[in-house]
């Protein structure tokens, strides 16, 4: 298909998708002459993936980039859901040693519970050392109490989303796949905890206090 | 305290906290003259949260500034949890009628099991519908198959989140707590679920295929 028709199949307007281009988020099409290029469906699929990481998952275009980029690398499957992680979000804060070791103790201990591997220096482990600390900095230390519960619940979380990445076919649609659950899947999880705070917050603070 | 004590007291570097009192984020110090103010622990505190809702949460300054704007009004404690989202990134995509159709027909579903509210047209529910339309979009709609799990997980973390928010002796910490909960919380439980695909992936796809 032509441009016009890729921008009517995808829904992304023809400048947006040039813009694309030139940015290297979306392969080129073939060239038929020195002005058109002929696209096909894989474009179409390319371009609602890269919306859906810009509106759902709020990346910006150079994470797009970051996230693309390490999905079309040859990658160990084994990796693949560690893959969908590279060029996402995480969050870093600067924490000191006595706060690192802290945090250290507490998540190795939740790790321990669920079979979890913890490499103190691993990009993960850091955010999650920087999420403890900043909880305990704003004296709400509280909410680590259910820090072996939270790791429960994303432990089974985390089993059906293995699940349903292994049922795909080839590597290309599991690295796809990885990226769009762990994008998507936070959006989803995060919307449906806020959809139970405004019921039950309704409920809970209308009748109790 | 004057400015330079504040800085060392928070961690923030004295240009960042001018550039915070101009843009309205932080209250204003007692003036103890024309060119001096003195500061409080309520600063500390204050520029502690900025930087976690921007460091962890990762808000921009503008985003800050509407969240701690909806906890500055007198608001009906019930509300409470609601505001808390105010402000925060909701991801927002077009849908037609047909997908909104069929998206909110899963939704109410998945919320009468759960005794949620679901008002068409509300803010969460809208964004919910977005996420649930994408997955559609992207041929994932598979994932949708654990939407009542996701959402009795949710619904256990809500659970967890009301009783810390409750806790709270005043009005304002109960806002307060709110903000940090859902912000934090959130970005616990992504962190959480990346540790689990992590190690998961690594076992299942190097042992299996």
């Amino acid at each position: 298909m032509r441009m016009a028709e890729l921008s009517t199949e995808s829904g992304v307007p023809v400048a947006t998708i040039k813009y694309y281009l030139r940015e290297g988020l979306l392969t080129p099409g073939e060239r038929t002459s020195p002005n058109q290029a002929r696209y096909g469906a894989a474009h179409v699929r390319q371009l609602k993936l890269i919306r859906a990481l810009m509106d759902i998952g709020g990346l910006s275009i150079s994470e797009v980039g970051a996230v693309l980029e390490a999905v079309k690398d040859e990658t160990p499957t084994h990796d693949v859901l560690g893959v969908a992680t590279h060029g996402l979000k995480m969050p870093k804060v600067a924490v000191d040693d006595e706060g690192r070791a802290w945090a250290m103790a507490r998540i190795e201990a939740m790790a321990a519970e669920n079979g979890w591997e913890v490499k103190p220096g691993d990009e993960v482990v850091e955010a999650l050392v920087g999420v403890l600390c900043t909880f305990r900095e704003l004296d709400r230390v509280q909410f680590l109490d259910g820090l072996d519960h939270y790791a429960r619940l994303a432990a089974e979380m985390v089993e059906k989303d293995i699940a349903l990445v292994a049922a795909m076919p080839d590597t290309e649609s599991i690295v796809e796949t990885a990226v769009i659950g762990t994008v998507l899947g936070e959006a989803l999880f995060s919307v449906l905890r806020r959809l139970g705070h405004q019921t039950v917050s309704r409920k809970r603070f209308t009748q109790g206090s």
